[in-house]
């Protein structure tokens, strides 16, 4: 690869540029009030294909929003990479927690960015992570470099389960048809302890709904007499996990996949600093389930959490009421041979077998996907590995991550290629938090190294 | 008292139509974005106090809401009767649950109401109650049949805890002089099974915060390995009912008065439909302590419940985050004896120390009150006794009321004086839930009843 470190010294402001304007659009996937923004964020990510040096891009429609597909097609005896990202975003709510406004970038220098980070909701997940993606084409494409086909396939439901991309891979096989997938939607250790993700979480999210009075009722008259459906919300959520943090619902743990002490061992060996992890998050203390580790917590472990819950008064001041209805969004990130369909049956019936007399319950799937993790002796991990020792001066530390992508696991399925998670984020980037950023330095050293895993993957797939 | 159906006859009308005026004002003291209605509302009070026969009527400012004060003094050695209500009235959400919006009132026929009822916020709390004292001193001036001296004191902070009044009670205490106060702001049994409340539950209203990490969070990154605030808030929220749905907070029953079995016997004579009830409220089954049946549970019991909960992601879709912070609200009806600032203190210490490591907790006290039981031997339960005999044709069954109403436990103190809560509405009116109302039959007949208490207190006082 020549000339790329003088290709983005000259470019590296246009780079920035374009994916400032791209961050300025609000494509919230969640919200039905930003379908156009969404609409015209797909069409906007065409041309910036189509400019990169893709032959062909198109939106293909589905039953939600559009997937962007492009190609440039050099040689059909080459390998052929597949980049899957996404141009949809979390919700930026609670707004009053930014510090900008989410959809008007800015470039803010931190600690831990000291060449300045990109402030906006999507900068890190995965706008600005995909963009590289765009960016390292267009530099292989213009100075003539591409050693390979690629085709891009970008979808704006990642962030609402992607249940139209399940589809539309099932029936665009041979479209899709690839060597090795590619996806920058995970992070690494930091900047100078590059990772590749290893492995993801499944994910089971629901949403519970406990039903007490078919009205809400004045708490003198009725309190303690009926059953209170936040308390009996609060009391079964409370259940959910047991004294040593495990959760409780039967058959949970059934098939997690044990690892072995020398695995866990070699997983201790990744650089952590638990005091440091504490201070960044305020808190006095860890908390997750007995006889893990943080990092096991995070990865190798299933967890359930409530992501929301509201019922009753919440305005300002005080109402003495009693609700008739309470609500919760629970999702439980679920570890290899977890299948979520399953999981998910379990804890509709535990859920609805703890209900008490006096409440009914009633539980809807939102989405959900399997875990998956990948094995380090392809030539897939080989050429990542090898891409970033060329650009970090180091080699990767293979990590189990612990975010869900759901379509990994469909993509091995369907297209039966594997997967590399080549991610360039770091954990304190605050993706789906107030305040998401992505690191100027990340973003360019992002586009430097994906067109070095091109040039080894062609080289060891010979 | 001569005339007062003839005279009830004639200005039924008016009588309906100056109330639904009132009820028009959305007086909600909670909300900062309604406080030009409520002072609108003290206005109309105090004009309405004017016309139906009060020689003096004024508005009496406060740190908050105004207090509406009127009085006609006829003889100073005649016993006086104060009045006591407010204009104020509960927010009215949710608002899509109300079959009419909540300022335009409209008279529907119901089941319990053949004869129609008033549908509307504060058409029974308290608008509507607090009102027929004024018409019913219409009809005594107008007929000139006032039998002793009357002062009315109406305040817009009830239903937010009535703080500035217990200032302007204390500040006020020659003023406000009186023999026995009367009250509308309770219920009784049915139209046909008339009853006295001559007991109230304290309050103490709390609002807590549990906060996590200092930032909102992706759940895959960091679920199961920090203290997630809303799984958390639920775990403290449900440790504080034991098994037979006691409250686990130490000393919280040590000064509950314990009815004897005598007492409890006698209570249980009220007419009461267990299969009625929960089909009223769309039930399988009661809920509460053990050991104690509905009725107890609802007037002579303490209790402890979540009024509002909230956390997190509460949109639309799905939303992968763990929260920085998860609030709830909570109030405890306290009985007899449980001074509620002390229990207050209790919750904040226990609720406190309870909180694992990994979260910090605030605790906020709103607001609250003491409860009362007033005898049934003076001569104020003896005129109200009498009224009731006469126009409902039986003797009122004497009732412990499982509301608060704060103040009434500070009258005692600070006027020295009994109070008697003559309550003409019915539990099924839906107070402080969507589509409250109040019985046409039930409005009239309580500005029938009341001038016979004026007369028969008048004349025991001799």
């Amino acid at each position: 690869m020549n000339h790329i470190s003088d290709y983005l010294t000259q470019h590296k402001d246009r780079f920035l540029n374009e994916l400032i304007e791209l961050l300025k659009m609000p494509s919230v996937s969640a919200d039905p009030a930003f379908s156009q923004d969404v609409l015209d964020t797909a069409e906007k990510v065409k041309i910036a294909l189509l400019d990169a040096g893709c032959t062909t891009a198109e939106i293909h429609e589905t039953a939600g929003y559009p997937i962007v597909y492009g190609e440039r097609i050099i040689d059909s005896d080459l390998p052929t990479v597949l980049v899957y990202g996404h141009y949809d975003v979390q919700p930026a709510d609670p707004l009053e927690l930014w510090d900008s406004p989410p959809y008007e970038p800015v470039i803010k220098k931190t600690a831990e960015h000291p060449e300045g980070a990109i402030y906006a909701r999507g900068a890190c997940d995965d706008k600005g992570q995909m963009y590289m993606h765009v960016k390292a084409l267009e530099f292989m494409v213009k100075t003539d470099q591409l050693p390979c086909n690629v085709k891009f396939m970008i979808e704006g439901e990642e962030e609402v389960g992607s249940d139209n991309l399940e589809i539309y891979v099932a029936n665009n096989k041979e479209k899709l048809k690839n060597d090795i997938i590619l996806i920058s939607d995970t992070g690494m250790i930091a900047n100078d302890v590059p990772s590749v993700t290893t492995g993801l979480r499944g994910l089971s999210y629901v949403e519970v709904q406990v039903t007490g009075p078919n009205r809400d009722v004045h708490s003198g008259l009725y309190g303690g007499a009926v059953a209170n459906p936040i308390n009996i919300l609060a009391k079964m959520i409370a259940s959910l996990h047991d004294e040593n943090n495990r959760v409780t619902i039967p058959g949970f743990y059934d098939k997690v996949e044990e690892l072995s002490q020398d695995e866990r061992a070699e997983m201790a060996k990744a650089p952590f600093d638990l005091e440091e992890y504490k201070k960044a998050l305020d808190i006095e203390a860890v908390y997750g389930e007995k006889g893990y580790s943080t990092n096991e917590r995070n990865s190798i472990r299933p967890t359930l959490d409530v992501n929301g819950i509201w019922g009753g008064y919440i305005g300002e001041g005080a109402k003495t009421v009693i609700a008739s209805k309470a609500y919760a969004k629970i999702s439980m990130r679920l570890v290899p041979n977890q299948d979520w369909k399953a999981i998910t049956e379990l804890f509709i019936s535990h859920f609805e077998s703890i209900a008490p007399k006096g409440v009914t319950v009633k539980v809807t799937p939102h989405h959900g996907g399997q875990g998956y993790v990948t094995p380090i002796n392809t030539i897939g991990y080989k050429a990542a590995s090898k891409a970033y020792e060329t650009t970090f001066g180091k080699k990767p530390i293979p990590q189990r991550g612990g975010g869900s992508i759901p379509i990994v696991a469909l993509f091995e399925k369907e297209l039966e290629s594997k997967t590399i998670l080549m991610g360039f984020g770091l954990d304190s980037d605050a993706i789906h938090s107030p305040n998401e950023h992505f690191g100027v330095w990340n973003y360019l050293k992002g586009i430097e190294t994906i067109p070095y895993f091109y040039q080894y993957f062609t080289e060891l797939s010979n």
